[in-house]
């Protein structure tokens, strides 16, 4: 059976000075916030921004995380970020991220996070159809 | 007529590593956070402790905040954050907050910020008795 | 005289959703580090970027920042950070942002920060001319 | 033989306001933040102050995070940070973590960090003995 084609979306951030740490690099903590901007705009590049799935009730809570740092990159470095998806399980969703250097292509930071849905009390949930629909399924060979 | 004995608070906080920058002293954004560091412990040292105000629906935005940089600080340091408070207007509180250095006192950050009082939708109203009766008015020598 | 054309930047940003707070708008320290991003692009577009200035020795940290929070604003919000500099004294340079959204225009910040020239042990500098050149002197109707 | 008795440290902050989503609960990035202030306690704890490391040379950046979240907390909840190390490998630092709730010891988020030891031009390079005499070595076990 053919490969389903790589549905992966792609966004630039320029990394701040308030991002930096003494050491002259990004404070780690802050991968994780350029993960949520790749997520963001993978969802809304698939029709399901999140802000809209929060009207609906529907929360993305991170469950877990996991983080390579593979290279430097310094304040004012542009940075690519790719984010690809898929459903892992009935009711988790799987963000897999890298982000590179814009100039070059020195990786940065590599990882994924998976995420619950739950609704609004926070309450585990199985996402409704026209969530699913438009998320990949893990590919079996994964 | 006597002055009021100030009521201040005192609390400490390390600077964290991911609050330093490049330049090798703390963002400067993270000044802000401090502040509010500082305005929790002297709300709850009044008996007015902001979680439970929010849950009385009560909530104080800010709406203006002045800081002076006056020193730098390192990773690691350990600051001393002073904080007083006074009802600005009927429906404005201000925070006066000043940090240094615990070792030796070098002054790091001092400024205020100026609060609106809010119901959760979000519109001004005056603070009910239970709150004001707990905070300064401003003097009015100041 | 005619007064000089004002020299301003504009770059837009979206709030990420780790800015977001429990009251549903920004956290109010992100106001800082969104002015820093206005300044970088405005001393880029007058061609002084600031990863050169830091690598010939000058360097620009806050002294005294102020910031009125105008309203509110969400998550996945795009907004707009216009900002514009003048030298305030022969040591001094000043920032004046003012944050809209982008769809409608509405206030959501505006402030400015003073930064001092110093070089990299930290002592007060004279700017070079190289640098000065390019920076608008303060009008004398402000 | 004996199991080695753990060495682990304990040090208890506060959720800041700063701190929190739109969710109502931490930002996620934050618990990378969370597990540097146990990191800096533990290295304080048994003689290694980060500072003195860092003067001394030897730096110790994130190569790979592991992040589980395990229950929400909010506002002004106290958390108790446990943090051990152990080396892995001859040029690599693994701190576990575990965050809790004071009050009640509801998990919240646990996880681990590796470092690698590099010189101040970011060249790994191995711990010198003053180092690793301090730090426990992996368990057989584990």
């Amino acid at each position: 059976m053919p490969k389903m084609p790589d549905t992966s979306c792609q966004v630039q951030l320029r990394i701040r000075y308030g991002e930096t740490d003494q050491m002259g690099t990004f404070a780690n903590a802050r991968a994780l916030e350029w993960f949520e901007v790749g997520r963001t705009e993978y969802l809304r590049g698939i029709g399901l921004a999140y802000t809209q799935m929060e009207q609906q009730g529907v929360f993305l809570p991170v469950v877990e995380a996991h983080i390579q740092y593979l290279g430097r990159a310094k304040y004012d470095d542009l940075l690519t970020v790719t984010t690809s998806a898929c459903m892992c399980g009935k009711a988790r969703l799987r963000f897999d991220i890298s982000i590179v250097k814009a100039d070059g292509g020195a990786s940065v930071v590599a990882g994924y996070t998976i995420h619950a849905f739950v609704d609004s009390a926070g309450r585990a949930t199985r996402p409704a159809e026209w969530i699913t629909q438009k998320l990949p399924a893990r590919e079996v060979t994964k």
